[in-house]
């Protein structure tokens, strides 16, 4: 398949760098060709403008040239797939940006919706597994990103996946990153 | 009380600027003291660079001058509000990235957390309260907003007011400003 991968980090040399490298190893293995939206070193903006704002009336409108080229690249891609750490039990502002504006009414929702067959959320965690369950932030970003975004909008296989302890020793971000090809492997 | 308001919307004359408005002449009915953070006016960039990134080791790092001037009118009020419309069951990405960047490690969270009374979350919603209640998107952002980002920053009273059915008719729209009013008078 051809695949979007999104990745949302201030530094390309950060261990979200490193697990993004890790999965796209191991799609490439999978015969997978990726293309990456590298949405901080591209300066993407993720204030939307007036001129993206939805038309509720008609869901026909012409959005900003920044949405057409993002929801051009959207559209040459069978499947998506997103990289980023997770602040604030969800996706940077701008992750939650680019999809503010890009996935607009009439295009990703409404009457048009979204013909890929999968999406992937790679979510780079900071505490483990207990405390996300504990809290319900697991089910909660389920409820937002998997059952809000990706179903909301038909893509037919959305799935979120927890990279937990990446603050924790060198031992656990290295599994961390074998976990990551395997993702890209069996994508 | 001194209560800083956080607006974010592309155009301060939308429904939710009314909405705004309501809530800001209730507030001052009541006797509260009021700040204005219209963050897509002001043009706050929510994006996190490099130099506002947490500093796990020590929590102590000297951050950008615009999350310092940020910090500052957080911290000169005794109490935050915050009005915005909900795009995919959440804040909107300024909103988002004001919180990634100036709710910062050691200095609301960890070591050292918010010392605000209270924060009231208006959130103004097209569809209606049985629509988010089915999919449990009220509960999950209660999950993320209230107890992930309010009650973490150790704010003691945290709370979330859906204003539900903004594209509905005029008396609807009406009714949630009245509605608005009356959270601003009994903040």
């Amino acid at each position: 398949m051809k695949v979007l991968v999104i990745y949302d980090h201030p530094r390309r040399s950060s261990f979200c760098g490193a697990v993004l490298d890790a999965f796209v190893s191991g799609m490439h293995e999978a015969g997978h060709l990726t293309e990456i939206a590298d949405l901080r070193a591209e300066g993407f903006d993720p204030r939307l403008p007036p001129q993206d704002e939805p038309d509720w009336i008609t869901g026909a409108k012409t959005c900003s040239p920044e949405v057409l080229s993002e929801q051009e690249r959207v559209a040459r891609n069978d499947a998506l797939a997103f990289v980023f750490p997770v602040w604030w039990w969800s996706v940077p502002a701008t992750t939650k940006g680019w999809i503010d504006r890009v996935w607009n009414y009439g295009w990703a929702y409404g009457d048009r919706k979204l013909t890929h067959q999968k999406a992937l959320l790679l979510a780079v965690c900071a505490s483990n597994a207990e405390q996300y369950a504990k809290r319900h932030y697991d089910s909660a970003m389920r409820t937002q990103l998997v059952q809000g975004v990706i179903d909301y909008c038909g893509i037919r296989e959305g799935s979120l996946e927890f990279l937990h302890g990446a603050l924790a020793s060198e031992d656990i971000r290295q599994s961390l990153l074998r976990r990551a090809i395997e993702l890209g492997r069996s994508f």
